[in-house]
């Protein structure tokens, strides 16, 4: 690992001139000024891999909504809050090379949010109404003209976790799925470790459960693989 | 400051004896394993009242939803994710000589909150159903007995902040409402300074723009002061 990030810095890593974009961390989506709807994502992952691609040598744009990590070093970084915000920020950051999207983005965001704080009414509660958020991933995934060579998405999934990874890749349209089981009894939400599928059109590859750290270098080497051929 | 918080470890500062109860940060209100709903709350005021308070000899337990700052030194420190088990600590953690309530409690949950993720469905959006939460506040303000002699309130405001934290005092019957303008323009909700109007019988105290270090070792001083009389 130390090999290959100074032979980055000398230029001739396996990534050197690639530009990747990484999405990361969790958006948020305002009910209201003091209110607001979360995912729950610590951006770990999506950090430990911007910094793992920035050690072969690629030049990483970090988008990132409100996370608990701090951003890596290194890389351009882009704080959002909001998956409109997201979009807008992968689209002007293309174009890339590769374009990995290991944020958790929201579905969905409140339609009409208040700019004054909603009170209890006498009815007892606020009517809220949920609008769709643009699809970040199948927008980049689809791109006529310009789309990244290579397009990653993830995939959190608390049950059938493989099956519905599957189905999400080809709904997208992305390359690959990197699908975990975020259940809260596996502790990887937040936690230290991951245990990935990797889903690409010739299957699917089970990784064992190993470091957060340690799968952002698998999957680097891997997209730097991919980008070479 | 020193002195204060050397005669507190000395045995005598103005509130050693006493046990107060301090609540901080924000409820997070589960959706299904993977979102929830939240509040802004950095749980900046409600630690560094916990501070002062410390310094002033008082014996603190800190219920404390997920905040960003870390939580003081010194206090018992009690962990809560969402408004119901922040009553449930506040209950366990009675009798105390004072409770000062500056978390931000999620007024709503999600009734009936999912162990799967949601998924969009065919008509795109999920139904989202909300229940009351449980008011902290007024339950311990009207407790008929083991009340606190001193039961104080925060009220995060965007609008008529006065005129909604005056009605919020007599709503809730506690002795005080720290009222403040979280409007994002204010750069008071995340950030290091607060302006903050004292509510109690006598009327509206008026206090100028300070550190929320500031805020909170004047706030243990009149809180020191009331339960001294």
């Amino acid at each position: 690992e130390i090999v290959a990030a100074l032979e980055a810095q000398l230029g001739d890593g396996p990534l050197t001139g690639k530009h990747i974009l990484v999405t990361s961390g969790p958006t948020h989506e305002p009910i209201d000024p003091v209110r607001y709807i979360a995912n729950r994502s610590s951006g770990a992952q999506g950090t430990a891999l911007a910094q793992a691609l920035t050690a072969l040598g690629a030049e990483v744009t970090f988008v990132t909504g409100p996370a608990d990590v701090a951003p890596p070093e290194n890389v351009k970084v882009v704080p959002v809050q909001t998956a409109q915000q997201m979009l807008e920020a992968v689209q002007t950051a293309l174009p890339a090379d590769a374009a990995i999207f290991a944020a958790a983005v929201a579905d969905w965001h409140v339609q009409g949010a208040s700019d004054r704080k909603l009170k209890k009414s006498k009815d007892g509660l606020p009517t809220l109404s949920f609008a769709e958020n643009p699809d970040i991933l199948a927008t980049v995934a689809q791109m006529k003209t310009g789309r990244p060579q290579l397009v990653v998405g993830f995939a959190a999934e608390t049950n059938d976790v493989q099956a519905n990874a599957t189905a999400k890749r080809k709904r997208k349209a992305c390359d690959w799925i990197v699908a975990n089981d975020v259940s809260p009894e596996t502790g990887i939400m937040g936690g230290a470790e991951n245990a990935v599928h990797v889903i690409d059109d010739a299957g699917i590859e089970d990784w064992p459960r190993m470091s957060k750290a340690d799968v952002a270098t698998k999957l680097a080497a891997r997209i730097a693989q991919a980008l070479a051929s």
